[in-house]
């Protein structure tokens, strides 16, 4: 039996199997991820980013809880980038998550690696894919937040929670920028620490500076004291409000074409480059062309469209 | 006369103009480009990197001074990911830079934006293209080291300066994974600090666990307190010394070949999908795939196979 057919039986083994496979670039993962294809598009998928330190972590483990409480399976992506500055608690925070691990109903997996050509948000896509056909109700993806990639994953889900906390001070200027285009739901964790208020109404005023979202929307602000897990049943009765809205507004779908788009347009630019460094190498042309480069006889970018005009004329 | 010629005759207006078109992405801009690369490969070029708050910029600045005392010119380019978490205290450090804006012989550009199809590392590299061909003797890329772009441009220069304070406590631990493949040279800054002995101690058991370098190169550790201007001028010495040696030991021509393979499949990759892009938009065949694909009448893994197998048989 097939990887795919394993895990649509419910096999956990073959799910973690055909992760592994995804995060070292197997061919044959592309056959797997074929057939779960459609079987996906039933899960809720959050994505979940905050600067280091504001208890990302300790939030998914309480939010875990609350919907393994309402009977739902839950599927957590940790995405934790490669990058030697990642920021410091994050190991301890995985460590905690490990009390679901003996709950069949909770399925977590780290992602750390990422190709040069396919990129962190491509893996993480494929690995969200199969935990929507493994099933999951609920895919939480947690990412550090700090590159165009975790960015890029964050937008790709239904909901995308921006966690804050206060006394980040006049760093709150400097993240301004592209913190409102993300968030449809900000939560201000750690609110018993001093600065809370002051912290949404700054954002609250950030938000109405960006004027009325293109789908209506407007995003509420959620206290929380992730340690405690105070404040998560009322951040998940909000953030499964907001997947109802979005499905009402007909606004679903056309996030849903959009993130079919990006993903469509990823898994073309790793392939379409990895067959074309095939083709350069077989008969050693890439090596002729960098040596050509660093004779400086030739620049790489009349090469890159030499090599276009005659391939994709 | 075109940007191109004009560059080459010192002229810095053209290149804030080109550097723009670069960022704008104006098409035209790849052929005054071309026209620059012959006159490229002159400059020395560090990647200063490491966790948001160590005083990078501030180094940064100190470091142009000493430059501008032995006379040479000098580039910089500030490299601000648009993320929305890129950390505090940039702006305010790019606004002390300033004060070498008045002297021709610095010429300061900050990078922000991001394309989807080119990258943060693609504009970096176009730019520092045009400072070498300016004739800068000197280029400083600082980026806030917290992405893969980032680690990208860090590894494209010619000498990897990692920054850290004492204080990171067991952040140090996190950090540890990425840091010994990418620093050439290590800056402990505010080094008045307590734990700058243990710091100092920690990154040279992790240097000799690293094992010998394929260079040969041992990274030395250089103390600084950069707001007072101590350490500097022994940095530059140690990061000159690196230069000296990479050129001696041959390894530079090995890793400028690295460099250029690099950018030329950078360039490769984001001119393949533009040019794809164009194709697949031309008769509204991407949407009859977008369609299909909603429909989840067919999965993006084999559309994506079929569209190679069709273009690059």
């Amino acid at each position: 039996m097939s990887l795919a057919e394993r895990i649509l039986q419910g096999d956990t083994r073959a799910a973690s199997r055909l992760m592994r496979d995804i995060d070292d670039e197997v061919e044959s993962a592309i056959n797997e991820l074929k057939v779960l294809y459609s079987m996906t598009g039933r899960a809720h998928i959050f994505g979940i980013t905050g600067p280091p330190g504001v208890g990302k972590s300790t939030l998914v483990d309480k939010m875990v809880e609350v919907f393994r409480k309402q009977s739902k399976t839950v599927g957590v992506i940790a995405v934790d980038p490669s990058s030697p500055f990642s920021g410091g608690a994050i190991l301890g925070d995985r460590i905690r998550m490990q009390r679901h691990s003996t709950d069949e109903g909770v399925f977590i997996r780290s992602l750390a690696t990422r190709g040069h050509l396919g990129g962190l948000s491509r893996s993480t896509c494929d690995i969200i894919k199969v935990m929507d056909a493994m099933g999951k109700d609920v895919i939480l993806v947690e990412t550090v937040g700090v590159g165009q990639d975790e960015v890029d994953i964050i937008n790709a889900a239904d909901t995308s929670i921006v966690v804050l906390v206060p006394g980040l001070g006049d760093d709150i200027q400097a993240i301004k920028a592209g913190i409102l285009e993300i968030g449809d739901i900000f939560v201000i964790n750690k609110c018993e620490q001093e600065g809370a208020d002051r912290l949404e109404q700054e954002l609250r005023i950030m938000l109405e500076m960006g004027g009325e979202r293109p789908d209506g929307w407007t995003p509420p602000i959620f206290w929380t004291e992730a340690i405690k897990g105070e404040g998560i049943e009322e951040l998940v009765s909000g953030i499964q409000y907001h997947r109802q809205i979005l499905h009402q507004e007909g606004s679903y779908q056309r996030q849903e074409g959009e993130r079919t788009r990006y993903e469509f347009l990823d898994i073309l630019k790793s392939s379409m480059m990895k067959r074309l460094l095939q083709r350069l190498n077989q008969d050693g042309e890439l090596e002729r062309m960098m040596d050509a480069m660093a004779k400086k006889e030739k620049d790489p970018y009349t090469m890159v469209e030499e090599i276009i005009q005659k391939l994709l004329p």
